[in-house]
């Protein structure tokens, strides 16, 4: 039986938010699936699910917190237990997680300046590093040229500071100048890092009628994911429709 | 037979460029082709190639030259064509013609300046004028929800200046403009309008080793042609893993 | 007598104008005024009493329009008028005139595009090429190290296109990439290119409370004109304290 | 005697750096220096040099790191010694430090990405908290309309990440976003936030011929703390006339 890449998606969300649909859709496409999350009761409730479903494997792991360390802990369970059985390797990677704070900049306690460096950026730095290093090991995949893609789930806050966003803000500037310098130091060796600048609220529910719908999203990715070396796509956007921007 | 839904390609370029590309692929994705372009014989002879190989309706209208009014007289000749072999309407309309001029500021004539203003730019606001109009026209497509999708090939000197770009990142980053501004006011309509950041060289020819391959262009159009309007992109960069920037 | 330098201010607007406001703070700070305006008549009352309010040299030029040639006509009759009287030379020149127009993009007309794109950027290359081949005749002036200073009043619209703004947004962008490719490349001769993105209404008449002050925007011009080449600005934002952004 | 304002610096760096040069310009400018940085004993000999050649207070304020708590701690002495003082008050301020590291990306230890989120930005959100509280406590100047000013030093880097920038762009750039949201959420309140896109090597040497001169940058600074509440600057870059970008 021929190996299946697999996918890793750091921060599940909602089982209707964009780590599950990404998940979904990626599964649906071929991919074996780890999935990297707090909240171990619904990771493998959801886990088991997928798996049902989808017939591909689905392998999660439980993070305490994504402070640095408890981040690389997690991670180093995970590379050990793909391979045996994945020759495919791990092709892919969504960094699909983040601490959200909107308030007045004097209201911001120290503490949470703290928590959100560290949670959202640093975080993603150490994600960035474990996959990187990942996929140095890779072969050369035949049809796309690339050795792995590394995807950041960004925001418009990525790109300014509004009041009351300046702790979001610069964690999601931060993440976006880091995705870009991985970008240009590692295209070169064919590593694939993409930014995706979501400007609008994902929808958490099916019914609703504004927002933006995750698969809508994961499609991009996966697009993103198959895109050949020749023409790489370091930042896109991503919006409804009747959004006013 | 249902109908399929027609693209039409302003700038077809040598036969081997991103206009080409870009219709062999809308051609094999099931879309009518409209081609658009300077050069009645080449024009003529790619669209007869194409007609054979594809089994789709190939359509070709030759323009004497990208001035506003030329292109005017060229477009009027395109609808009235389109309409009575396709109810699936004109769906898709990729703008992909461009005057490059890079040379010492002094050294560029007020003449070429005009000229490239006129080419590059107005001639755009016309393109788009005129494919607005369309789409207005046309029902939501109900898998994407969207009236019709206007993509601009536009280049990184949309976004700079640089030294002896004057004249072309001018018309580029007019263009930017242009399509940000309609991709605001026409996205409430189902009207999707998108840009592309070509960053690099585009190969002319398959042997070569660097530069974009037109083909991985057409894709990443494809995919903007198909994104459901909960998620649409207005701008995406494109580039070779192996370009420095 | 020792000799003043010059400065060029196209496009007077009202006298309670940016040109005026500009005029008035150089001519206070020891500049010979030569202004270019359409409206000869209201051009050489302000002159007249500019003149004798501020004792420095006042000379005025009407055009009969900004299109280029008007333009380039207009500015071929300055220069000899200057030299005999200014040893110091043409140091500066600030363009700030313009074409706003802000209506939905189909309800705006080819002619309007044709207009807009002529006189806000045909216009302003032409200005730019005249002022520059000025500045490279003059010496490194000793205590700026530099030949001339060309300031461009841009607005926000220069940065991004909003619904209804297409030509404004388009043009304006278009002479920021402009202003950008002058700096990087006459920056080693000495000669200083800037750009301000006035982000908010230009006050009218002293009693506003909301707005930008001309006075206040020609201080940072005058500001520009004094950088030593040791740190150019390129570019800077302008708004009034309370303007949402 | 009427009381002089004060100007809070931050990071001194080298006596030949821009903290020097903004201390000896503002001191000149006629404004009391309070000096905070690390190296008691380089701190305390440019601040008795300064208080005899200029005739203002200097007051230095050592700190044993930029960690949050000990640059808190060493904030916590300056108020109430300016208070008696100085009626004038703190009006400015400037974060002038940082902590550079350019290596590739999987050279960069956990340990030092850690560090430069400290000491670059989480100091910078503390060091804005305690100026922006001083600031909500003094009087509106009758001259600027404003309560007071913030700058912060950045880089080129703050606008984009490069190969081998990933720790030093991603800080840079969130202390860009923290300065736009302070700029908008402080702004009618009368306090003027500012960030300088420092683009090229700052001079350690008055004999160097390239790079930009400490005391061309500290006039752009005192031109920024000079702005009327009319028509204040978020952001300007400052280069040498002959660096390439």
């Amino acid at each position: 039986m021929a190996s299946r890449p697999w996918v890793l998606i750091a921060g599940l969300g909602k089982a209707a938010g964009l780590g599950a649909a990404s998940a979904q859709l990626f599964a649906k496409s071929g991919y074996n699936i780890a999935l990297l999350s707090r909240g171990r009761h619904a990771l493998e409730g959801f886990a088991q699910d997928l798996r049902t479903q989808s017939g591909v494997e689905v392998a999660s792991f439980a993070t305490r917190s994504y402070k640095p360390q408890d981040l690389k802990d997690a991670m180093d369970n995970i590379w050990p237990s793909l391979k045996s059985d994945a020759e495919g390797g791990i092709r892919a990677a969504i960094w699909n997680t983040g601490f959200a704070i909107f308030k007045p900049f004097l209201s911001t306690t120290p503490e949470e300046v703290n928590q959100s460096l560290m949670l959202n950026t640093e975080a993603a730095f150490m994600f960035s590093r474990e996959c990187l290093l990942q996929f140095q090991n890779n072969s050369v995949d035949l049809e796309t040229g690339k050795k792995g893609t590394l995807i950041f789930t960004g925001a418009t806050a990525a790109t300014r500071g509004s009041a009351f966003t300046s702790v979001f803000s610069a964690t999601k500037s931060a993440n976006r100048a880091l995705s870009q310098s991985l970008a240009k130091e590692f295209g070169k060796e064919g590593i694939h890092v993409a930014h995706a600048l979501i400007d609008g609220r994902i929808q958490r529910d099916d019914a609703e009628e504004f927002g933006l719908k995750p698969e809508s999203i994961a499609k991009a990715y996966l697009n993103l994911v198959k895109q050949e070396r020749s023409a790489w796509t370091w930042e896109l956007d991503l919006r409804p429709a009747n959004e006013r921007w």
